[in-house]
């Protein structure tokens, strides 16, 4: 398929690289210039790589980068033919998203949001898991795309779902890595060697993904990003503001938006979110550190 | 070997006939009198099953029950001969076995904290994990015992780090399970369905051993005790008690223990811990209900 793949960060990059391993005809585009894709023409605006494509494909930092994308100064929204998909792989409002589907009809074209997570990694070796809300024949009409980048689609609803489900999948990892990082602070201090307690917790219910994922990170201090703390934060935020516009109360999750707060003022925003651990540590005055870190 | 099993509660009795049926002589009592253990003789105070065993496992309810077993009228610390050693499964605070550890050894007996996890059903099918502090001699003499009940010993260090253990890892299960409830609350609210939610956990990064145990229960509604909320409560308010003695914070375990406060105060205490999803839900004004749920 001709695909206009829009954004090429952390995960836009290898994925419109997998698109176009697929043999898809993939022309990209970035806000900063001087990206390049294996296989792939990279443009300089939005409205040319959208320009013939039969499916656009957005994958930026946050509502405001969608917006600008489509509806601003050489944006795609303005050349879409009827029958291109638009497709919204970043994490933003599910409300925005409402708003980006009925204009993008207007045009009589299609828009669906497909937010995914699973790292930079999944994103390198086509392992994404993708939430999607939308028409169902808009999303089997790009399905080979998700195919080539990703390992599941959960069809979740109608447009906006997908975010929502993002969100509420994003929640769970924030909290939980809080879980595992209060848990650390709490053993340290009263003095259980770190790596016991990891490895209690993996041998009990206590076990999830997150710890499987972080704790040899967490014990060898190495808090280099792999889902860098401002963007955790910022869909954090995009969490608290979907349960305000809904009249919810998600209380461990205000807290932990303040610990990312403190973490950001201490200059941590670019480290992995894992370093929310140091904030802890800063309040019990210790360290958490494996015996095999250095 | 000769046991005397102090406390035949939910995990308690299941242990004792776990420990009889291994070809042990187990004498049992119970604060409560009617209490039965197959293949064990029950009697009426802590000092007549203590007079003659080789072990004394303890498995009550609180730092307040331990004490009275051991130090109260016809408590078993007056009776231990030299050579006994005495086992704590009860979940309690750090410093509380470290207090009883001294006293027991002036009796030339020894003293190991080992509290555990593994639900009802781990109790049942000896399937326990349990996190011991304390000195190795002692607990290989002990081991057979273990072995009788559980399937994995962790040493975690010298006295109370089994209970500090044990503190450190059911903090993550609290707060897991909220941030799973979090979650639910605001797909729900949302419009996502509850079941898509935990399909897409289970297929992502976010899975973990809590959702798997709870997910089923939560999407049936059904709150029937597992884990009692007043027990979860009850071990809260002693994580939170070594954190203030040892002057750190846990912000996320902070929240979550008002929750269950709240929980409380609407009677839900001899429920299952997950119905403090409830309150999430009363403050969101939904119910998160899976379609199979009647």
């Amino acid at each position: 398929m001709r695909v206009a793949f829009l954004g090429l960060g952390i995960m836009g990059q290898p994925m419109a690289a997998n698109l176009a391993k697929a043999g898809h005809d993939v022309i990209a585009w970035n806000r900063t210039p001087g990206k390049t894709v294996d296989g792939a023409r990279v443009v300089s605006t939005p409205a040319e790589a959208a320009a013939d494509a039969e499916v656009v494909w957005m994958c930026v930092s946050d509502t405001a980068a969608v917006n600008d994308v489509l509806w601003g100064e050489n944006g795609a929204g303005a050349v879409l033919k009827p029958g291109v998909v638009v497709v919204d792989s970043s994490t933003i409002s599910p409300s925005a998203e409402r708003h980006n589907a009925e204009r993008i009809r207007q045009a009589g074209a299609d828009y669906i949001d497909a937010p995914m997570t699973g790292s930079k990694i999944g994103a390198r070796d086509a392992q994404l898991v993708f939430m999607v809300g939308g028409e169902a024949a808009s999303i089997d009409k790009v399905r080979p795309l998700f195919d080539a980048m990703g390992k599941t689609v959960h069809h979740v609803g109608g447009i906006g779902l997908g975010q929502a489900a993002k969100l509420a999948q994003n929640l769970q990892n924030a909290v939980i890595f809080e879980s595992f990082a209060e848990g650390l602070a709490l053993a340290t201090k009263l003095g259980v060697p770190p790596e016991k307690l990891v490895e209690i917790v993996k041998s009990t219910m206590t076990r999830s993904g997150v710890v499987e994922y972080k704790a040899s990170f967490v014990l060898n201090r190495d808090f280099s990003p792999n889902f860098p703390l401002k963007l955790m934060y910022k869909d954090i935020k995009l969490m608290l503001e979907a349960a305000r516009e809904n009249r919810i109360k998600l209380p461990a999750l205000e807290t932990v938006a303040e610990i990312y707060e403190v973490a950001i003022e201490e200059g941590h925003e670019d480290l992995d979110y894992a370093a929310t651990l140091t904030i802890l540590e800063k309040w019990a005055g210790i360290l958490v550190k494996g015996n095999a870190a250095s």
